[in-house]
């Protein structure tokens, strides 16, 4: 297996990595879900699905029948990689069009959680992430459940940040000239109105 | 190579799925991102990139010296995800609790479009998709540019869908009863304000 470092190091436009925790930390934080590689029966496959993060460790949930996570469950290669899209980026010019984004890829390869006390504040962690609070504010997971549920967690060790921020590059000569706008268009998401599901009665 | 209807079969939550093309469609044009999994030379490995669909392939783009797209490029396994994020689901219980979603998985082998004119429409499509217009309100790329440039294309012949929708379910015996909050809590991306680049002066 090759190194962290080599494996985690940024080929295209290095000038946009970042190897910090804490930018990566503050990038999975936000992220609602992510999106897991692995080789699976039919050759690579990504899937998503939602993730927290406990200090070092990534955690990962699903039924304990999903195929990805019976897959993982076994210790095969796995890339976990996070995407924000913060902005489009318009240019003067088609070539210099982009987006501003924060995104992370995680390698390495994920363990199952058998531990009853890990498993459940993992569990709960996922909950709290999406809603402070909200893991005391329902019922918790019951042993039917929890046998029901795979926790798995994958380690942030080999994690790489990439980062496009800021306007669209200055563009030369003519093309700055150019009579088109240029500029930035936040992209924002938001939570609408909580619609409540019909009272059971 | 496995036949399309067993390798886009859904294992999981069949329920859930959707093969018919329309539903495929529209989750692939609304989505800004994709991520596209395939064995790189570190293993597994997802990255997000921007994508269009025109007809019945999808397109995507970078730098002619991407080491994703070099990798593609050579006809290996491929997979591509999108994802939706159109809700959090709480329920009474926390195993209940889940996100409303839509996603698409993909399967295939990325090629090179070489034809000039072709390359041209899937650049012009990329931005169309973006700001329906833009790709008449900004230069053109020109030959030094679409030299450095690598569009692929791969059918969507192997697509699929999953999607979660509608209120959390319906809770059993005491669990309906639990005195928490339960339903749905939207999310909506928009955007911002748009952000003028500086003028060059």
């Amino acid at each position: 297996m090759p190194s962290p470092p080599e494996r985690t190091r940024l080929r295209r436009k290095p000038g946009r990595g970042h190897h910090d925790r804490s930018v990566i930390d503050a990038i999975v934080d936000e992220a609602l879900v992510c999106h897991i590689a692995f080789v699976g029966p039919h050759g690579p496959i990504a899937l998503p699905t939602t993730h927290v993060r406990v200090g070092d460790e990534l955690y990962i949930h699903g039924s304990a029948v999903s195929g990805m996570l019976t897959a993982l469950a076994d210790g095969i290669d796995a890339c976990v990689t996070i995407t924000l899209i913060d902005a489009l980026v318009f240019a003067r010019t088609a070539f210099h069009h982009s987006m501003n984004y924060r995104s992370v890829v995680v390698f390495g390869r994920a363990t199952r959680v058998d531990d009853r006390v890990t498993k459940l504040a993992a569990l709960a962690a996922l909950i709290e992430k999406v809603e402070p609070g909200r893991s005391a504010a329902c019922r918790p997971p019951n042993d039917k459940e929890l046998v029901a549920t795979s926790v798995l967690t994958l380690s942030l060790v080999e994690a790489s940040a990439k980062i496009r921020s800021g306007p669209p590059l200055a563009e030369d000569g003519d093309d700055a000239h150019l009579p088109y706008w240029a500029g930035l268009i936040p992209l924002v998401t938001t939570r609408g109105a909580p619609s409540p599901a019909r009272d059971p009665g």
